[in-house]
């Protein structure tokens, strides 16, 4: 019973992380269909979010069973409980993805982005796709120092997206509004994208020490 | 123990619709701050945030006491770990009610919102008020068929922040960028609120029945 048990909680923490490698590539395959107007990337990415949301119903699923047959205690409780928060998280990231693809689909064949926030973006696109990266390491490795260097990680897209409203707000925008508009909501995204990366490692940290999950940010 | 046990349970459930009162309560003071610049009432609901912060906590950590102690099984489980996921969604409205604040905050003395969208934030914010307090009553009677016109009730918000694109893109928008980035991000923490409020009705749905949660739409 042990074993099977261990097993099963084994099996769930690898589809956390294919989960993540999933939103991983679709955050990666998202930023390049914006930065090249890519139409068919970007409706990839979109009709692709079925897999991530699949993932989370199963791990949902799988969780419950393993609460219900195993009824486990301390840390295995906490991997269990976690994983669900995890997956919505990582749910949240493949949306946030999404999101960004949807723009840059209703944009086509223009491209969302201005010239002068391209740079930007490139930045903010990797940035953000090495979060995901390092949230999935963590999630294999289970490591609480790597998971708590996601934070760090966060501060770099959070001052890119503070940059970009300086070039949206205290200089002359000649973009226009649909633009301005465009440029805002896909860096709220990008922000957003990297703070359940952020959240991920807190859970990672929670499950390895037992210590009071540290609670969001208010992004 | 099954006596103490479902008294703990009832004070779970009740800690949650204390939580989402708390949220209303936020909605309510934030939209009103917006709508008047009300500089003090927006101080207010950021500092308040500390309160719906701490129900979070304290969710938490009853729900993991009670799941460790009692290893509830079926419908009691289901309240339990979907205590969890309640209490993440109401701490996400209290923070999106936050950032509205943040935006009346910044721009006070003047008033983030152009007179052209006055009348669409006067109708999104009573809607997401309501929604919440249906969230609220919902929780406390945890009745399915209530839950599940949350639904219909997100769809006049999603109307209004749809209504609320047409104004910013599809004319002659004559309030400058700022003021158009300010609404385009107002607009979308309103729809984010009121999609929490739509997703602990789904919780609640499935903790009654059993059924699997219907996921998250991609907003």
């Amino acid at each position: 019973m042990r074993k099977a048990f261990h097993d099963e909680l084994a099996q769930l923490c690898s589809q956390l992380a294919e989960m993540c490698a999933l939103a991983v590539s679709a955050m990666q395959r998202a930023n390049q269909a914006l930065l090249d107007s890519d139409l068919s990337l970007a409706e990839q990415v979109i009709a692709d979010h079925e897999h991530i949301a699949a993932y989370n119903r199963r791990i949902e699923e799988s969780a419950f069973r393993l609460l219900v047959l195993q009824q486990p205690v301390a840390g295995e409780l906490r991997t269990v409980v976690g994983s669900m928060h995890i997956a919505a998280d990582i749910d949240r990231m493949g949306a946030l993805a999404v999101h960004v693809a949807d723009i840059s689909r209703l944009r086509h064949p223009e491209c969302a982005l201005p010239d002068e926030v391209r740079a930007s973006f490139t930045d903010m696109g990797a940035q953000a796709v090495r979060l995901a990266q390092t949230a999935q390491e963590v999630l294999v490795s289970r490591d609480p120092d790597a998971a708590a260097r996601l934070r760090d990680e966060d501060d770099a897209v959070d001052a890119e997206h503070r940059h970009l409203f300086t070039l949206l707000l205290d200089r002359q925008w000649e973009d226009g509004v649909c633009s301005a508009v465009d440029v805002a909501l896909l860096g709220r995204y990008y922000e957003r994208f990297a703070d359940h990366a952020v959240e991920i490692g807190k859970r990672v940290i929670f499950e390895a020490t037992g210590g009071r999950p540290l609670h969001k940010k208010l992004a």
